[in-house]
């Protein structure tokens, strides 16, 4: 069996949390930091789990891609908000003819990215994983981690099942789905209204739900998006509504990671959580009002506040 | 000819104005006050206005609608977040067949003051005024002062014109219009983006006609306001849309009522300027999408600050 060499460009809650977990059942994993591969290389990662606590005291940190090797498969990590610098980023790291995972929330990531590596298979990956980084090189996991791959173009299923044991053998629950843009818009359908409307409202989810005018908002923006996911042909019944404001009424309270992001003055994934879906929806023939706008109420907020506008 | 007694029930930045200036040339005015009855009888009234600064050291003040006379027109001042006491405090201040002045934004009121007191004629006035309260009796007038006065009902055209006469005796343009809705709905299309989007988004006038998302936002909600207008049957042209923004580009920064309610904790006009609005468009077989998610936004924002949410 060939042993496929992996790497994670942007390692935080959610590229740290997987490569750790590879890198812990003995997969080669090459770490991208923005700030901490000093530590890191020092100290290794260390992650806290309600599956087990571990320590990787000796991992490759690297704080630039020019140092790191080429791998066969590239994980994205980063956020969304910055896609634009994966033109730099990612050619140097991938083999030719390796695969590059999309672990990011929003629609048409992979139409940005699959141009910059034309030789690579790209790997549309949802996640659903909730977990944060809390110090260098630390990383809390709190619950779920399983994810869903989906090819982008072409499906090479021989490639797609290989990751997915490799990421099974870590313990990590993977399939494949073969409809990536129906996964994709499944997703949208819990960030869109409860990511934007906690932060333009300043709130939590389990508020938005107990208040009985915003809970009929939430319906009418889910509603939207599944309006939106049918036109693009995707198969997203009626009642995945229903199915998500149960699925939010049994959570416990949260803060969504574009409320932490804007909270925190980081830009917020806007583009691809709100503008990308609303353009597919309108190129569908459906305009989805109540949701452009929010897309806009975020505009305007994150112009308002340095730093939570994305440069993309 | 036959002289005219008002009361002004609510004796706030609008009311004050008004009767003041009333007051001023020789009409026989009675103030109620929520607060301010015993000052305002010891130190009387007082207005600075680019008009010229004038006192009234004497006035009629009251703090209960038992201690005051029954007046031939009744200006109504409270704020329509107020309109549930009014079954309570109109009927003793109004003489039989006397006139009530419904001196708000929003729309509908009418309907909610005229069983109330069914031998007299209730009259909407549009107002368009800029004024603040800036202590106990001391009112402040920015700018305009203009009032529109529309039947509710059967126009009694010789009575409107003699209560607008003496407005205009006191120095106050005072119009008469056929169609109360037309004035109403006009009005409503400065009020409703710009008062609930300022709320929202926790910014001023002039930054959201700066911002070109913001800006976007604004021209759709003024043209669903517009498309209310027009459904219900009023004289609204689509291009009416274009003089509110290039009204708005012209004001100074400007922090929309709502917004200072809102600030202060103190209860937001939504249910008239929004929900009724709202309510008379589908009757009109007409659905304003961007409005009635703004509406849910402030009730939702209204909610959860205490005193902010009407009991209405």
């Amino acid at each position: 069996m060939h042993e496929r060499s992996y790497a994670v460009l942007g390692t935080g809650a959610m590229g740290g949390y997987y490569g750790a977990n590879l890198n812990r059942v003995g997969h080669e994993v090459h770490f991208l930091f923005h700030h901490d591969a000093e530590y890191v290389r020092k100290h290794g990662l260390r992650m806290e789990s309600p599956n087990g606590d571990f320590e990787l005291p000796k991992v490759y940190a690297y704080s630039a891609v020019k140092d790191m090797p080429r791998c066969d498969v590239v994980c994205i990590g980063v956020k969304s908000t910055h896609n634009h610098l994966l033109s730099e980023l990612l050619p140097p790291v991938v083999k030719p003819g390796g695969s590059v995972l999309v672990m990011q929330n929003g629609l048409g990531m992979e139409e940005g990215i699959a141009p910059v590596v034309p030789e690579c298979t790209v790997i549309g990956v949802q996640c659903y994983l909730c977990s944060n980084k809390v110090g260098p090189g630390h990383i809390r996991h709190i619950d779920y981690g399983r994810i869903t791959m989906g090819a982008w173009g072409e499906p090479d299923q021989n490639r797609m099942e290989a990751i997915a044991a490799d990421f099974r053998s870590a313990g990590i629950p993977a399939d494949i789905t073969p409809d990536l843009a129906t996964a994709r818009w499944k997703k949208l359908a819990w960030n869109i209204p409860y990511n934007g409307l906690c932060v333009v409202l300043d709130t939590t989810t389990d508020k938005l739900m107990n208040d009985p005018q915003a809970r009929d908002l939430v319906t009418r923006i889910l509603t939207e998006v599944v309006q939106g996911a049918q036109a693009c042909g995707c198969d997203v019944a009626d009642n995945y509504v229903n199915e998500m404001l149960e699925f939010t009424d049994k959570m416990a309270p949260y803060l969504p990671s574009m409320k932490l992001d804007y909270d925190a003055g980081a830009p917020m994934e806007i583009e691809y959580m709100y503008r990308k879906p609303l353009e597919a929806a309108r190129r569908a023939g459906v305009e989805l009002p109540h949701i452009g706008m929010l897309y806009d109420q975020l505009r305007f907020l994150a112009g308002q506040k340095p730093g939570c506008l994305s440069s993309t």
